[in-house]
């Protein structure tokens, strides 16, 4: 087991109506001038954000709002809101929405306080002082309600910039977790933000750290609460307590609860990432397009984690005789599952074509920051990320 | 799934050596005078303490010391600090040990800046402002080091008075976990300490509150890493890594990571103290007896969760026929298990006797602040403890 730090100083404030209290909240964190930040228009139709204005106004704080967060939000909406927040004296910064919006929020944040470029942060600049940033989701996925990371795109001539950015300082103040708001997320996000979360875990599980059994179960719990949950929401979007579970493990599965004891390795979302710049899929569709090719790629590193993964998640049989097809089964029955959602499995699902493979391929290890190669349970070159998106074809 | 506030603002640093960068943590609080608190000899003759304190002078953070804390901590020690806090102008403490301690030293940190009388705290009113408190833990048992409860022990005419305490503001600023620590910990009280973890999931896991799939499988996850681990460190007391998973999750077992959105059952650490009280047994060993009894008499409350324990923990084959017998086959598992570890399962092996039953479950249900019954999972009365008592016997 590696030496660590776990430090999650967020109030997570889990139920039923709580958005109607975040005036309350907000007053407690010392906030007096919020900027209310947000994406498209679900929020402003449903009536989400008429209540949190009211529960702002009940208690006397001030508020202007920023909508147009996308998915993979972009550095110019964060200038924009960085000027908004220093024009109009904000002194704290309210996410309304999904990852996406959180992390804009997040960047917004920390840019209001630094007299340079926001985007310094995105280069590696750790974020030591921010404004207080907090959260009420709406879709169980990306995590970033439970952690000090962000993630912004910035457009450059010649392509974007997807960079990420780290501090405690932008960790959220409290977190909003109303299950009844995830539950008009149409099956294809929900189902969507269900593999993201999976591929958390995943990318915490294949470690080669030694020792590590107590975050292994902690993994495998979630990954198995999940399991259980899912055609439960699937089959009934409207099933609150299976939303629940699914919206706690997903914020556990992110917040480094299980897995702050090892090495992890990101390669499946480095890989993805190409499938959804290049085919606009959803995030989540990528990942299941491109983890089950990376497991059967890589499976052979480690057998054993693999089997014990297939045998105490999956309930594969060992086969003792031949460990390795234990190892396969349970990849497969990963792929099952995410097609028992409704995610694809092929590139050729998400729009994809062989003849990109080359391209993605060499952008995922050269483009951008890379430098030829990552991953760190297996390190992997170009030629091995193009055999990796042929076992997804 | 209830609704519930998940805040645990603790930052946890855990690994080899440590200790020795405590100076530099308690600095970076604020901290410019520190009291050292600390049980028995043990940390003064390991060398412990004289490394504490060089790393505290290293920083040039003052600091005065109280040793002596005892199992079941008691108030005339925490009088004592008091007096010694306000008299040298500490402004931090430092709990070196325990549960004991760290309970000791949060009652300690809330008194300082009370005016009142520190009891009221354990007499019901909340605790809004304290010290700020910090622990070097020893010993993988109690969890004190990720919560803000502290129960602390007033020796009254009569009897002892233990009672419990609560608030966000004495919840430690940091934990120092290193496993190495607690190599030197003796079997028996490895043992008890494990045994205590556990049946803090065993509290938590039996319950009524419906829909709870995610933290029922993290408490499942804990406890099958403990029940990994636990062989392991018996076997060589110096398991680093062993040491490590259970340390970790005796941490999580007692934040409520894996249990805070549901109703929680004390009843077993209710019905253990009078044995530990009278006996002076371990708070482990009294648990390790009382538990399988209280489970024995509760189970047909809920069948289908002991079975889910049974068959995902221990691994029992599902009786379809007669789940009753899986139920009870998973608690004659967990007693076999304690046994496996030193443990004791009957009151006659931690030196108790059937003439004293009357009177510890009249202590139990009428005793101290008790109103006849307690409870949640099944309510018991005095005639249902003896009963308890007596399967354990």
């Amino acid at each position: 087991m590696n030496n660590f730090t776990f430090y999650i100083p967020t109030r997570f404030i889990f139920g039923k109506d709580e958005e109607n209290n975040v005036g309350k909240y907000v007053k407690a964190e010392g906030g007096t001038k919020v900027l209310i930040h947000y994406g498209g228009g679900s929020a402003v139709r449903s009536g989400l954000l008429d209540r949190v204005k009211a529960s702002l106004e009940a208690e006397g704080i001030g508020h202007v709002e920023l909508g147009g967060v996308q998915p993979n939000p972009k550095s110019s909406l964060v200038y924009k809101g960085i000027e908004l927040c220093r024009r109009e004296g904000v002194d704290f910064i309210l996410a309304v929405g999904g990852g996406s919006t959180i992390d804009s929020a997040k960047g917004i944040a920390a840019g209001v306080v630094y007299d340079g470029d926001f985007w310094d942060f995105y280069q590696g600049k750790w974020i030591e002082k921010s404004l207080p940033v907090a959260t009420i989701l709406t879709i169980a996925a990306a995590g970033s309600e439970g952690n000090g990371d962000t993630v912004v795109t910035k457009e450059v001539e010649g392509g974007n910039l997807k960079r990420d950015a780290h501090g405690d300082a932008i960790r959220p103040k409290f977190t909003i977790l109303n299950p009844a708001l995830t539950q008009t997320v149409p099956p294809y996000q929900t189902a969507s933000g269900i593999t993201d979360i999976m591929a958390h875990l995943f990318e915490r599980y294949f470690t080669n750290t030694p020792e590590v059994g107590t975050s292994d179960r902690l993994i495998e719990a979630l990954l198995m609460s999940i399991i259980d949950e899912a055609p439960c929401v699937m089959a009934d979007p409207d099933n609150y307590d299976a939303r629940a579970n699914i919206m706690w493990a997903g914020m556990l599965a992110h917040n480094d609860t299980a897995g702050v004891d090892r090495e992890q390795d990101w390669s499946s979302h480095n890989i993805e990432h190409e499938l959804s710049a290049l085919y606009d899929c959803t995030h989540g569709a990528g990942l299941a397009v491109v983890f089950p090719a990376w497991m059967k790629y890589v499976y052979k590193h480690d057998v054993n984690r693999f089997v014990q993964l297939a045998t105490r998640v999956w309930k594969c049989e060992l086969n003792e005789e031949n460990p390795e097809e234990t190892a396969l089964a349970g990849i497969a029955a990963l792929q099952a599952f995410w097609k028992s959602i409704g995610m694809p499995s092929t590139i050729a699902e998400v729009g994809g074509k062989e003849e990109d493979i080359d391209y993605m391929a060499h952008t995922a290890c050269w483009g951008d920051v890379r430098t030829g190669s990552f991953g760190c349970f297996v390190e992997l070159h170009e030629e091995d990320v193009k055999a990796i998106y042929r076992l997804a074809l």
